[in-house]
C-alpha cells in the first residue's frame, strides 16, 4: 500500500479538552506528529506572556496544532461527496492544518519584531528544508511538501482548500479562541462550532456558509471580537511583551557593544543578533532557553539588562495609562526629557504600545491586507457577503478600533529623588488618567 | 495598621478556570504571590511528564497553588461565627495554603527519588531561610513564618487547621482532582464541592462532614480513585518518568566517572550530584534549565545519555508490559542477560515501575504512615467514621492496589542482530501479554 | 423575633441547574415559596410553546422565579455597607425579585393578546387581595404588600430597587437568558454573570456598572440579542402561538355564536369569553387545564376548533414564508381572496405575525416606553452611558429590529381542488421566497 | 424507493442539551416523530414527581426519546463494517430505541401500582395495535411492527439488538443518566459516553466492551449508583409518590362505594377503576389531565381525597422517618392503633415505602431477573465479566440496597388534641431517629 494510503492499525485518539478528542487514523500524521520538529512545538506556549495575566494559559502550540487539524478533518468528512470537493486533497488539507504554526519560536511576536524575522518564513524552511518532517512529507509524493507549504502561504491554486486554513472563519481561528477561552478560563470565546461545521459547504474557490447558520457565524464573530480586546490585548500581556522585547533589544546592544562583556555569552543568540539565522539555530530555541537565559541575565552587570531581566522573571511589569503619542505629543516630549534628567533610560523606560483589530472585514480589493469575507449560500443558491445579511455583523464590520498605552516603571519613578522632578511626571501621568497596576 | 491586617484598596482578582476567580484582600497574600520564590512556580508544571499522555496537562504549580489558597479561603469563610473555629487563624491557614507546594521543583517525583531529595524540605527551608517570602511572614508576626512551616509539617499544634491542608479530604485534594481533570480534559474528577464546602464542619482537631454531605464525599472518593489509575499512573507517563530517571542517573554517573568529560558542563548540577544542594542551587533549578540541558546532551559522546535525551525531548518513549519481576524472578534474569549480550545495558533499558495507591484508608493506629480518615457528623452529634456509613467507601477501604509494569526501548529489540537471541527475547516479552505502545 | 427577621434553622438549599444551588434563609421567603399562589408557577411553562421548538425548554415559571430571587441575593450581599445602598429594603428586594411574575397564567403571550389581559395586573391582584401571598406579605409589616406591589410596578418610591428588578440589565434578565439558554441548549446566552455581580454598584437612584466591566456587560447585551433572534422569536415556536391564538379567538366567537354547543363546555374559559375574569378563575387555570381543552375539543363539532387543536396537540404546525404585508399588500389580498374561495378561512388560516426587539436603547425622554439605560461607573466618578462608551453596544444601540412573517397550513394548499387556484397560490407563496416546514 | 430507504431531503436535527443535536435522516423516523402517539410523550414527565423535589426536572419523555435513538444511531454507526453487524437490523434498532417508552403514561409508577398495569402492555399495544405509529411500521415491511415490539419486549431473536436496548450499559441508561442529572442539575451522572460508544464492540449476542474502556465503564456504574440514591430514591420524591398513590387509591374506593357522588365525575378514570382500561382510554391519559382533576377534587366532599389533593397540588408534603416495620413492628402497630384513635386514617397517612437497588450484577442463571452482566473484550480475543476485572465494580457486585421509610403529614401530628396521644406519637416518632421535613 502506497505510504500516503496507509492506516494506522488502530485509531490513535489524544483526549483533548477542547474539542473532546483529536482522531488520527492515517500513518502519515502520526509520523508528522512524531517528528522532533512538531514534538518541538510542546515546548512553546500558544500565548507567549499571557500567562502572566491569565493563569491558566500555559497551553502549548503543539496543542492548537492538534486542534486545527481536528477541525479540518471534520470539516472535510463532512464534504465527502459534496459537489466542488475533491478527496485527493484530504491528506493536503490535514498536512497543512497540522503545521501551519510549525515556525513559530518562543514568545515569538517580541522575536519577530526585535529580530525582524517572521514565523512563516520558518514554517517554510522547516517544511522544505532538511528535515524530518520533510522527510516524511516527500515520501507522500514528490512535491507533496511543496504542495503544504504553498497551502499555508496561501498561494496553493485551489483556494478552496487554502481557505479551509486561511481566511476569516478558519479552522485555525475556530481552535484558538475556544482554545483561548477554555485555559484562561473566560466566559467569551464561545460559540456554536458544531453548527459551523455543519453549514460549511464548499464552493469552487472558499469554503461558504449555508444562511440558516448565519447566526452561529455572527456569534463566531463577536467572540472573536471579545477575545481580541479582553484577552490577546490585554494591557497586562502587553506591559510583559514590552519589557520582553526590551530585553532583546538591550541584549542586542550590549553584544554591539564591544565594551561589554556577558557573564553569559548569549551564544544561542549570536545568530539572531547578527542577522543570520538559520534554521538549525531556530529549531533549537524554545521558551526553556529563552527563560535559562533571562533568569541568568538577572546577574549581569548592565543595570538595564538586569532589572528588565529580574521584572521579567518575577512578574514586576510596568504600570500604564492609556496615552495617545499622536496626541499628546508635548506631554511625550516633556516626559522623555525628564526621564532622562532623572537617569531613566527612556528607550527602555518608556514605551508606547499600539494595538488594533478589525473584527470583521468585507472585500476590498487592492488593498493592502486582502481578507477574504465570508459568504453566505442563500437558499436560492447565490452567495452573499455577510456583512449585507447581518445586521450585526454588519454594524462592526471594516471598523478598526485601536488602542494606544503608555507603559513604564511606576516604582521607578516613586522613587525619583528630585521631587519637582517627580511631582511633575506623575502630574503628567496622572493627567492622563488612572494610572494602572499590570497586575 | 497592623500588616497582617492590610487590605487591598481594591480586592485583586485572578480569573480561574477551575474556580471561577481566586479573590485576593490581604496584603500579606499579595505580597507572597509577587515574591520571586512563588513566582517560580510559574516555571514547575504541575503534572511533570503528563502532559506527554494528555497534551493539555501543561498546568504550573503556581496555578494550583492560587487554587489551594481559594478553597481554603472559601471553608473558613463559611467557619466564620462557628464553634471550634478561631478566626485569629485565619490568614495562618490562608498562607499555608498557599505556600504548601513552594519548595517543589521541576519533574519533582524524579528529581527526589534519583538525588534523595525531598520537596518538603525545600519547602521548610524557603519559609524559613533568608528569602522574600520568609521576610513578608516575619513581618507579619514573630514566629508566624515557623507556624505556617508548621502546618505544611504536620506538626503545628492546632490539628483542626493541619486537617485543612492535609488529610484524606483537604484542599489540596480537592483542587488539583478537579484541576488535573480539566487540564487533562478527562472526564472524571468532577464532584460537588460547592456541596462538600458548605457541609464542612469544624471540630477540636479536625474537619468534618455533615452526615448530609455523605454522597458528595464518595462521589469525591471515586473520582480520586479514578484519577488515579486514569491520569497520576498512566503508564505513559510513567514511561517518560523512567527515561527521565535514567537520563538523571546517567549523568551523575558520567560526572563520577573521571574519564569522561561533558561537552556542556552541567553546571546547575553539580551540586544535586555532590549531594550538598543548597537553597539557592535549588531556587535556580526551573523546567527551562532541565530541558535547556536535555537539548544540548542530545550532542554528548556518551551513547545512553544522549540517546535517553533524544527519546525524552522528542517523545520517543519505552513500550511497556504489565511484569511483577517478584513472580517473574526467571524471566527477569533472562532478560537482563540477554540485553547485556545484546548490549543494551538493562540498567537503563529495562526498568521496573510499580505504583500503588489506597483509594481511602481507616484509621490504624501505629502503622507506618497514619492517615486521618474521614468522619461524618451525624444528626446526634456523635462523629461517625466514613467508611463505616457509606457502603461504597467500605467496599474500597483500605485495599491497596499496586500495579507493576516493565519498561524497555521496543526499537532497540527490533533491531538485535542476533535473531535467535531477539526471537527469545520477543518470546518473553510476548508471554506476558500485549506489548503497548507508550503512545 | 419578628416575623420578617426571622431565620430557618438551618439554610434551605434548592439545586438548581443555572445557577448551582439557591439559598434561603428568610422564613417569609420560605413560606411564599410554600403559598399556592407560588407553587401553581410549577404548573406553567417559562417560554409557553417553545419546547415544540427546543424539546428541551419544559422548564416552568417557578424555577425562573426563584432564579431571580437568588440573583438579586447575590447582587444585594454585595452591596452590604456600600453608600447609597439601605439594607432595609433587603427583604422587599428579595419579595419583588420572587413575586415578579407571580401573575402569568398558561401561554401568557397567546391569553393576553387573544382576551386583553395582562399579566402585570393579576400579578397585582394577587399581592394585593385575598391571598395566601398576601397574608404573608402584611404579616410582614402593615404595607409591605403594597411596597412589593410598587417595585414589580416601578412605582416604588426608591428606584434603585426598582432597577433591581426592571431596567436593562436586571436580574429578571439575567436569569431567563442564562436558565432559557440552559435548558434550549443553545450556546447563546452565556456570559459572566459572576463578573457583573461584583462590578454592579449602588447609585441614588439606580445600579450601575463598574467600568472594568463593561466588557461582560457587552457580552450580556450580544447574548440577549441572539436569544431573541434564535430563541424567542424562532419562526416555530410563533407558528405555534399562531395556531394557540386562533383556537382561544374561534372557541370564543362559537361561545358567542348562540346556534353552537359544546360537546365539552368551556367552563374554564366562560370568564375570559366574558371578559370578566376574576382573580379566582384566574389562579384555576393552569397549562393542564389548557391543554385538556385542546385534546378534548379535537372532538367538537366545529372543523376550525378541532382541526386547529389537532395541530397544536399533534404538533402539526403552519409553514411560513418571509411576507410584509405593508409591502406586499397585492398578494396579501389576493390570497385571502383565493383562501376564501378555496374554503380555508383566512381568519384563522392565514396568519401574518411580527415580531420586533431593540437589543438595546439609550434614553429617550417621553418616549413612548421609556427605558432606563445602562450606565458605567468611570474612574473619575462620573456616569457614563453605556453606548457613548463601547463600540460595540454604539453599533446595535436604538436600532429596532423587525421581521414580519406569514404562516399557512401547507397541507390544505397542497389538497385545494382547483388546480389552478392552488397553482396561483403557490407561485404567490414561493415567490416570496422558500416556504419553511415548521418543523 | 422503498419507504424504508426513503431519506428525507435534507437532514433535520433536534437541538438537544445533553447530545447537542440528535440527527434524523430516515423518512420512517421522522413520521414517527410526528405521529400523535409519539407527541404524547411531550405530555408526559421523564422522572413524574421529581420536579417537586429538584425543580429543573421537568423534562419530559419525547426528550428522553429522542436521546436513545441518538445513542443508538452512534453506536451502529460504528457497528458499520464490523463483524458480527448486520446492517440490515439498523432501522429495527433505531425505531425499537425510539419507541421503547411509548407507552407510559403519566406518573407512571403510581399508576401502575395503584391499577395494576405496565407499560410495556401499552408499548406493545401502541406499537401493534390501530395506530399512526403501527401504520408508519407497517409500512416498512410486514412483520416489522412485531419485530420492533420483541426488541422492546427482549424476546427478538437477535440478542445483539436487542442488548442496545435493555442491558446493564445499554443506550436507554446512557441516556437517562445524563439526562436526568442535565435536568437536576447534580454533579452526578457524567461519564465519558464518547469514549465507551468507541470501545462497544458487536459480538454474536451482545455488545461488549474492548477492555481499554474499563474505567469510562466503571465511572458509569458509579454514575448510576449516585444518581439511583441521590435522584430517584430521594425522598422526597417518594414522599409525593407516596401521597399520589394514595389519591389513585382513593378515589378508586370513592367510586366503588355507591354512597359517595362525586362532584366531578372521573370519567378519565373510569376505565382504570373498573380494571379494563383500553388503548384509546389510555392515549388520552396525559398529566394535563390527571393534575385538572386533582386540582379540581381539592373541592371534593371526601375529606381525604380533597386533603390530599390540595397537599399534592401545592406540595405539602408527608414528613419521614427511617423506619423498617420488619425490625420494629411493636411500634408500627402501635402508631397505627393512636393515628386511628386521633382520626387519622393510617390506610392514607401512615405509609412505609421502600426501595432498592443492585449497583451491578454478575450473571445468575436461574434467578427471578437474570441481569446480562457486562463483558469485556480482552487482548486476546477472551470475553471477561466486568466484576472479575474491575476491583471497584467488584466490590459493589450483586449488593443489593434496600431503604425503609416511613411517611406521615407532622402537621397532623402536631394538632393531635388528645396530648399523651400526641406525646406518644412523638415520643416512637423521634425515637426512629430525626423527623426529615420532605421539603
Amino acid at each position: 500500500m502506497a505510504y500516503k494510503d496507509e492506516q494506522l492499525h488502530e485509531e490513535k485518539v489524544f483526549k483533548d479538552p477542547v474539542h473532546r478528542y483529536v482522531h488520527v487514523k492515517d500513518r502519515v500524521i502520526w509520523d508528522l506528529i512524531s517528528a522532533p520538529e512538531f514534538q518541538r512545538l510542546r515546548r512553546i506556549k500558544q500565548l507567549g506572556t499571557t500567562n502572566l495575566t491569565f493563569h491558566g494559559a500555559e497551553h502549548s502550540r503543539f496543542n492548537h496544532s492538534l486542534g486545527v487539524y481536528e477541525i479540518v478533518r471534520r470539516i472535510i468528512s463532512n464534504f465527502e461527496g459534496r459537489p466542488h470537493w475533491n478527496s485527493e486533497e484530504r491528506l493536503l488539507c490535514l498536512c497543512a492544518a497540522l503545521l501551519h504554526d510549525l515556525g513559530h519560536g518562543p514568545f515569538s511576536h517580541s522575536f519577530e519584531k526585535v529580530f525582524k524575522l517572521d514565523h512563516e518564513y520558518f514554517t517554510q524552511q522547516i517544511i522544505l528544508g532538511d528535515t524530518t518532517v520533510n522527510k516524511i512529507l516527500e515520501r507522500v509524493d514528490k512535491g507533496f511538501a511543496q504542495n503544504v507549504s504553498d497551502v499555508i502561504a496561501k498561494t496553493y491554486k485551489d483556494k478552496l482548500v487554502v481557505s479551509l486554513i486561511s481566511s476569516q472563519i478558519d479552522a485555525d481561528r475556530m481552535d484558538y479562541l475556544q482554545r483561548d477561552a477554555y485555559f484562561t478560563g473566560v466566559s467569551y470565546g464561545h460559540f456554536d462550532m458544531e453548527r459551523i461545521l455543519r453549514v460549511m459547504r464548499p464552493m469552487e474557490d472558499q469554503v461558504v456558509i449555508k444562511y440558516t447558520g448565519m447566526h452561529a457565524v455572527e456569534d463566531y464573530i463577536m467572540s472573536r471580537y471579545q477575545m481580541y480586546w479582553q484577552v490577546y490585548f490585554h494591557p497586562v500581556t502587553r506591559s510583559a511583551e514590552v519589557i520582553l522585547s526590551k530585553i532583546l533589544h538591550r541584549a542586542k546592544v550590549l553584544y554591539e557593544d564591544t565594551h561589554y562583556t556577558f557573564k553569559l555569552e548569549p551564544t544561542h543568540f549570536l545568530s539572531f543578533f547578527n542577522g543570520n539565522v538559520d534554521l538549525k539555530d531556530y529549531l533549537k530555541l524554545d521558551e526553556g532557553i529563552v527563560s535559562y537565559y533571562f533568569q541568568l541575565w538577572q546577574e549581569e552587570e548592565d543595570a538595564i539588562l538586569s532589572d528588565l531581566c529580574e521584572r521579567f522573571t518575577n512578574r514586576r511589569l510596568f504600570k500604564y495609562i492609556e496615552f495617545n503619542p499622536n496626541l499628546q505629543m508635548n506631554e511625550w516630549m516633556e516626559l522623555h526629557r525628564l526621564f532622562m534628567q532623572a537617569g531613566i533610560d527612556p528607550d527602555y523606560y518608556l514605551v508606547v504600545d499600539s494595538s488594533s483589530d478589525l473584527p470583521y472585514d468585507f472585500y476590498r480589493p487592492g488593498e493592502e491586507e486582502e481578507r477574504l469575507p465570508i459568504h453566505l449560500l442563500m437558499p436560492n443558491g447565490e452567495l452573499r457577503e455577510l456583512s449585507r445579511q447581518s445586521e450585526i455583523v454588519e454594524s462592526i464590520s471594516g471598523k478598526k478600533r485601536t488602542d494606544h498605552k503608555l507603559y513604564f516603571p511606576n516604582d521607578l519613578v516613586e522613587k525619583m529623588e528630585n521631587s519637582a522632578m517627580k511631582e511633575r511626571v506623575e502630574e503628567i501621568l496622572n493627567g492622563q488618567g488612572d494610572v494602572k497596576n499590570a497586575n
